[in-house]
């Protein structure tokens, strides 16, 4: 089995290629660097069955000339950066997520790859009436540019799924937290970790810290994705993958502090039911579907943020921790 | 009120600028005639109040430079050909739907622009178990690159109305049909026309001809547009506009011969459920939001088709017509 992993550099590709090669597959990373890092795929270099291309995927002569004799291709490269603040270009979600998976696609189809296992997200659902959310939920209208490039991704690959007549495999992800580090804080418990070495004594919580999210470890999310990919054999097959609780920031705040060994931390909140733009302040995926296929999360959100808060601490002695992993 | 109208030589668009300049609004019409025809808009060129700029919309600077003090814009540029066969290009949809509309977003966010109107369709339900399908459908999956791209527009939309605050509102359009002809038969009326008039003794038709669809006469279809943007007040405004019933292929085809006078006419079919790859073979769209607003079609689809049948005849008298106008 050789398998393609787009964005191979970043936190669950490479967590993904290490589990593939683990099981014998021959594994071909392509990541651009923009945000995956050379040090999340160095233990697997010395792996013959192990290859790497730095490139990126809006270059779909590239794309093309990667897909030759693949038998599955994993698209996780996407733009990690699910924040949005007025200001920010509006393409990058557009080039990234919904260009760079067209390219795959159709790369995909030139060389008769037939199947795709894809990495989407809990934004597509946008606010929903109906907690916990299930796959069928009522037509949701994402309220980020992030979930709305995701949507169109999922589109795109149910159509050519469709057309092509292939077998594809689309995960909607709780928020993914684990071990791998970034320089700067982007999600929740890396930036509540800087922040708090920065200074020790008041923290700011974006929103009013009411928001309540599901979050899932990565090594959990590795198993999730190829037990579903085992076992889930209808042409198109869209699975939730998270757990069946959510925690609230302001409690995840709480665990960051106790960990670092803090006391009397002040709170500031920079207030509203959102942490940002399109930020989507409460859900909970209903993830039975997973669940009667033979999947299920071992551990609940605040088990998995005490334990990636462990894996972070655990990686860095210095200031720069980061758990970013948003897919 | 000045309006942009994008696609605005073509069925729809036209009709539309024509009916928003007889109440007195001022009209700017986009159009590259990729299938848009100038013949559509000379009736109004006279019109002190209507502008017309030949270019596209993959020009992104073009469409920035016409959203100066627009109010509200009709985005009805698309790719309209919704066949697809296996060996057409995969990027045009993405091009003139995901990119375009895209381009629309962003020239309208830089220019202040807060209120768009956008023509999307009934293909982004895919193949969905509810009958009639309600917008609140479960998530669904398109099954073609038209339906895809379109869904993936309504995303994009949404995530621009939320983060900037506008007013939107997308209709999901049944089949169109309507006096507008073109060159060469591309949908079902005018391709029964023109082929039977190359041979008025036979007629193939795509598919098993079981295949039921939805129809929508034009200017019910205009009065359906300016109905629900003056009276639904949401922010985000999603409507299904069709009517209550839908009408199997070979029945128009029947209908067909019989305005064209023929008799003994044989049916060849070509098989299948679906006319073409990612053809949705059986569709009937609630409507019953849009009725509860005030507004429901006065034909249903038997009497749609048959007008449009007779405003087509009525176009020519010769053999290249055709009703084109599916959004």
């Amino acid at each position: 089995m050789k398998a393609l992993v787009t964005g191979g550099a970043g936190c669950i590709g490479s967590d993904l290629a290490e589990a593939l090669l683990t099981r014998g597959d021959q594994v071909v990373a392509i990541d651009n660097l923009s945000s995956g890092r050379l040090e999340h795929i160095e233990p697997l270099r010395a792996n013959p069955n192990f290859s790497f291309i730095e490139g990126d995927l809006e270059d779909a002569a590239l794309v093309g000339s990667v897909m030759n004799g693949i038998d599955l291709v994993w698209h996780f490269a996407a733009n990690p950066e699910v924040k949005f603040s007025v200001g920010d270009a509006t393409d990058k979600d557009l080039r990234q997520n919904i260009i760079c998976t067209y390219n795959v696609l159709e790369a995909m189809r030139r060389c008769g790859v037939k199947r795709l296992a894809f990495s989407s997200t809990s934004a597509v659902y946008g606010i929903t009436p109906v907690q916990p959310i299930p796959e069928s939920a009522p037509f949701p209208l994402p309220i980020s540019l992030y979930g709305a490039t995701k949507q169109g991704c999922e589109a795109l690959i149910s159509a050519f799924q469709n057309l092509f007549e292939w077998q594809c495999w689309i995960f909607r992800f709780a928020n993914i937290v684990g071990p791998k580090v970034r320089k700067k804080g982007r999600t929740v418990i890396g930036d509540f970790i800087v922040r708090l070495h920065e200074n020790p004594r008041q923290l700011t919580i974006l929103g009013n810290g009411k928001q309540a999210k599901s979050y899932l470890l990565s090594e959990e999310c590795i198993r999730a994705m190829l037990f579903i990919v085992g076992h889930a054999a209808e042409r198109l097959n869209v699975y939730n993958v998270g757990c069946d609780d959510s925690l609230r920031v302001t409690r995840i705040a709480d665990m960051v502090v106790e960990a670092l060994g803090l006391t009397n931390v002040e709170y500031q909140f920079t207030g509203g039911e959102s942490g940002w733009p399109g930020d989507v302040p409460h859900f909970l995926l209903d993830t039975r579907k997973a669940n009667k296929l033979g999947w299920k999360a071992r551990h609940n959100s605040e088990e998995a943020v005490r334990i990636a808060i462990q894996q972070v601490l655990a990686q860095t002695t210095a200031v720069v921790a980061e758990e970013p992993c948003k897919p």
